[in-house]
């Protein structure tokens, strides 16, 4: 019997909870060591800083994502236009059971992280680009498969994947401003009318 | 000879200028009285709490920018188009400034706030979502006279103009996290593809 791998996970779960509903400055250590109800020892055996647990926090909801939502919202076997589709219906149905259980829409984890640690933690900002980036690259992929099919005209998909993710942020960001999922259902749609032609 | 007004003001840039750079959380009062080279006792006059100074803050500089470069760019003699081109190109030269001067892209104040504190302080929350109001008025002004003139097509410019100002938060989000302000001239010009059609 090892009791390690779930206490590793608890604490990862409680700090992921806790930044995500609030910020990463506003959630203390010892704070989380009550909620995962382990001993401070403990938690610098699996985690020598804030910081460490925050890359694995960051690490284990891309993974959980990457596996869950956004791997069914751009299955291959769908239309590529009704995988965005997918993607906002997923993000408003998340956030709005967030919302349910908590009073507040919590917006995306990401996101928060990107505003509150950019000019200060360029270590975090790495890993946050790179979950940026592999989000970027399935909407990328996407695109050139709506354009290689005919359902969009060429354009520069790379571009306009980035595109498309800067809008799925700033809605998030507005809806949670509102504490109002609704905001997602709303504006998300207009995802699929943003284009960046092809510099010649 | 009264000295009040310019105490009180250099508390606010001094704590403007923190907030934006850093975070809300990461600055405490102690720092921003040094900074501003005040005593606590003269800073709790004019701010009973550091919440009551963030609100002075987020007034400050939608005034800053209500008076300044978002009356530039939503000037009615520009043709309404070029109204957004405008904002985008200002958002670029500020942040690109800010980044030239501090090695740091601040993104958005009102953006920042929000994704940091939305789930805690519904007051602060109430103050930025005025904020955004307001911009989302200015696009729905552009947007209302661009279908008037026939410049576009009729649309729902309310819808519209909120998912322009998500986009605009969007791509700063990410210029941010990239720290990179080129991000928002790539991504920008495509805030004139956003189209949300009416509800019939």
């Amino acid at each position: 019997m090892n009791a390690e791998p779930d206490t590793r996970s608890r604490i990862l779960a409680t700090a992921r909870e806790m930044f995500h509903s609030r910020s990463y400055a506003d959630v203390g250590i010892q704070e989380i060591c009550a909620g995962a109800k382990v001993q401070k020892g403990s938690f610098y055996h699996f985690f020598p800083s804030k910081q460490d647990l925050a890359m694995a926090v960051i690490d284990d909801m891309a993974d959980d994502w990457a596996h869950g939502f956004v791997a069914e919202a751009f299955d291959q076997a769908l239309p590529p236009l009704e995988r965005l589709d997918y993607m906002i219906d997923a993000a408003y149905y998340w956030q709005k059971a967030a919302k349910d259980i908590e009073g507040r829409m919590p917006g995306c984890l990401f996101g928060n992280l990107a505003l509150e640690m950019s000019t200060r933690d360029d270590v975090m900002r790495a890993k946050l680009n790179a979950v940026f980036d592999k989000a970027m690259d399935k909407f990328r992929t996407t695109l050139d498969e709506a354009v290689l099919t005919g359902a969009l005209a060429a354009m520069d998909t790379e571009a306009t994947a980035t595109a498309m993710l800067a809008y799925l942020e700033g809605i998030i960001l507005l809806a949670k401003a509102r504490n109002d999922p609704e905001v997602i259902l709303t504006l998300g749609p207009a995802i699929k009318t943003l284009r960046i032609e092809m510099r010649h």
